[in-house]
């Protein structure tokens, strides 16, 4: 087998083996095949795409290149859910504590942030002390105790993933859907998952800005689902306005927080109902949607999401008390409200400048590795359908320092549209791919 | 201006900008752009095309990364000819002092050969003491005194052009139209020409195995020479069978010395004749073709075309005895007739194959540096349309050992096929843009 007809099959359009994806992925994750060899693969794959199978046959080698989690020892079915990122999405935090709550075991890895779009771990590390660094024993031993871990990926799972995707950031061949899809589902796979709830967002706060992209992405990885004996059910999800009120990490951990106490915003109850449905039927503790949704509803009403938070936040070493007073979570020295310039509906909320102007004040990375804020953020205090006056609250801006804070207040301005005339609400969901 | 972008927007399809283009292959020259960032870019544009601008942009940007030879002190018009390749294609030796003895000076740097074609400088060596390395300096003085050169390239010329197409030729991005036209034109512009005789091979032996990449390949070239000055004009050329009767060095050389001489297979005089009519229209030696070919042919029949390739040995430091007694050229010890196994009609006699069975007698070489021997090569006797007898000869094989003469034997009995019906004989041309 030679790299280059391997490369020149797929330029020419046509349809890989198994053994020709399984040798190039092993020997690029070996160094054997160079860089530029990849490079010039990911971008015939970009632009000829792959079948479900070939993208399934790449999910399974990427699996191949690293550890594996195996967690059928501890739980019945390992249940995972993954989002595909965007601005003010703290739902992991609210809907694993609910769903244990409802008898459902879940240990997930979750990520930090980057860009404009926040992370699950960034915002669990605004309570002090809470470990997201747990060992694989540690990890293995607190599901089987606990039944709950929310914690970052100690292991090295898939980690041809880890290095095709930082070739493809370089290269021009992030957007490919193949590519997008088996990078998703080769971690959730090595990290033992046998049943996988995706959150697939789509707006212009998201990766797919489109439907039809997004709907191409959740359809690609339930086809991966079936060919690999996988239960996948994907939602797609609007991500044009911020998800909830809260962006930045502490405000998004009180927003969690608030939810699961029987407050919160509406959006993103209604989200994290759904969300946990959705993971209680792939995860056989309900029998349909309307049981689940009902179970889900009642541990938020009963208390005992909240308790789960309050177990989970002990058991990984976090402060119980601020889970218990959320006024103990980092708070940021300057408050600012942006207020309406005119009267009118608000037509857009632009997620992804709300989520920029969240890195601008410290809550996010540029760059991999970059420290951040947990006091800072923004509240968003509208949505798009409502009617405003003039001079009325649109954000409450947590700024560290004035200079961010003008900047960000500068920044937000142009986040929102008002318009004169009337606009519908944005919907929350767009389908189900099951 | 970031690397990326430039990559993106021609995965996308859009048109790059002359400072794009210049921004890619300055920084990859340098080594600025890593090699796989220009694998990605290459695979882009293999498979989403470039304007006959952005490939003029592309030209002239790798003319400009590195020297460069202005011979408009030496000559007055600076034509050059190309050959896009093929089996037998000793066209340069003979048509080169045609055109000087017609009046036009010509100073032509050639290559090697690789793989199943052949290359001007190897069958120029099979002269003892015949120089393919003249310094710049040494090209300049015969140009201007003898007007007539036939070198190596001393210089470095388009070092971006050889640079990526080390990197296209392990990435899968060899067969494109652009980074082909492109790769040709800068090493001819670099060379200092200002029109240019493109001798564009087409079949089964020609890179360009169709004739519609051929004719597209040839519209490029044009399209470029129009957007820089040059006057070009292409001729789409046969490469189903080898040209003329010899294949291999000595012996190619030899079938050059009997052409000039007023011998010669008919289709290669005539291949002679069309080259070398278009090189005296574009030097301006003739007003219209019939007189460009009958100056051609006049200085076949007069000797003076013989002459001047004598001048052009003896200048370069070769053994001119030889140029006057071709039995002084290496011999191979051993000669074997293949002989027909069937009566009928000569249907194919494949270029390819007859290539690869000259390097397997060591005529050519498989990797760049391999040495070769000049004696070995073969005799190709019958052309497609020919009417054989079954024990009638087809081809004599030149060998050093009896090894590689029987596997070049049993190779060349899978190279011609005698069908029953008449068939009819290939076209020398396809056709001619200028």
């Amino acid at each position: 087998m030679r790299t280059v007809d391997i490369i020149i099959k797929k330029r020419d359009g046509l349809t890989l083996t198994k053994q020709e994806i399984e040798y190039f992925i092993r020997g690029y994750t070996a160094g054997d095949i160079p860089d530029y060899q990849a490079a010039a693969w990911a971008m015939a794959i970009l632009l000829q795409g792959m079948t479900p199978e070939e993208t399934t046959y790449l999910t399974m080698a990427m699996v191949a290149s690293g550890d594996t989690l195996d967690l059928s020892d501890v739980v019945d079915i390992a249940v995972d859910k993954h989002s595909s990122g965007g601005v003010g999405d703290k739902t992991s935090i609210a809907v694993l504590p609910i769903v244990r709550a409802c008898g459902l075991e879940v240990g997930k890895m979750s990520g930090r942030g980057l860009g404009f779009s926040g992370g699950t771990l960034d915002k669990l590390e605004s309570i002090p002390g809470f470990r997201t660094d747990l060992s694989k024993n540690e990890f293995l031993q607190q599901l089987g105790s606990l039944g709950l871990v929310l914690s970052g990926q100690s292991l090295d799972l898939a980690p041809a993933d880890g290095k095709l995707y930082s070739l493809r950031d370089v290269t021009g061949t992030v957007q490919s859907i193949p590519l997008i899809a088996s990078s998703i589902m080769s971690k959730k796979i090595a990290a033992g998952a046998n049943a996988i709830v995706l959150d697939v967002k789509t707006g212009k706060g998201a990766f797919m800005e489109t439907l039809p992209e997004a709907r191409e992405l959740a359809k690609t990885m339930v086809a991966i689902g079936n060919l690999c004996d996988q239960d996948v059910a994907a939602i797609l999800s609007d991500m044009n306005q911020p998800l909830g009120v809260a962006v930045g990490n502490a405000l998004e951990m009180r927003e969690a927080i608030e939810t699961l106490q029987g407050g919160g915003p509406k959006d993103f109850i209604e989200h994290c109902l759904e969300i946990s449905s959705l993971m209680l039927l792939l995860g056989k503790r309900a029998t349909d949607k309307g049981e689940a949704r009902r179970m889900a509803q009642e541990s938020i009403d009963s208390g005992e999401g909240f308790e789960y938070l309050k177990k989970l936040v002990e058991a990984q070493g976090g402060d119980v008390r601020v889970v218990e007073d959320p006024s103990r979570l980092p708070e940021a020295p300057l408050k600012s409200i942006v207020k309406a310039a005119q009267s009118g509906y608000i037509s857009e909320v632009k997620a992804r400048v709300v989520g920029e102007t969240a890195v601008v004040l410290g809550a996010g990375r540029r760059r991999k590795g970059e420290s951040i804020d947990p006091a800072v953020g923004i509240e968003v205090l509208v949505k798009v359908g409502d009617e405003v006056k003039e001079g009325q609250p649109l954000f409450r801006v947590h700024a560290h320092d004035q200079g961010s804070l003008d900047d960000a207040r500068e920044n937000l301005h142009h986040a929102v549209v008002i318009a004169d005339e009337k606009t519908d609400p944005l919907p929350l969901f767009y389908g189900l791919i099951d």
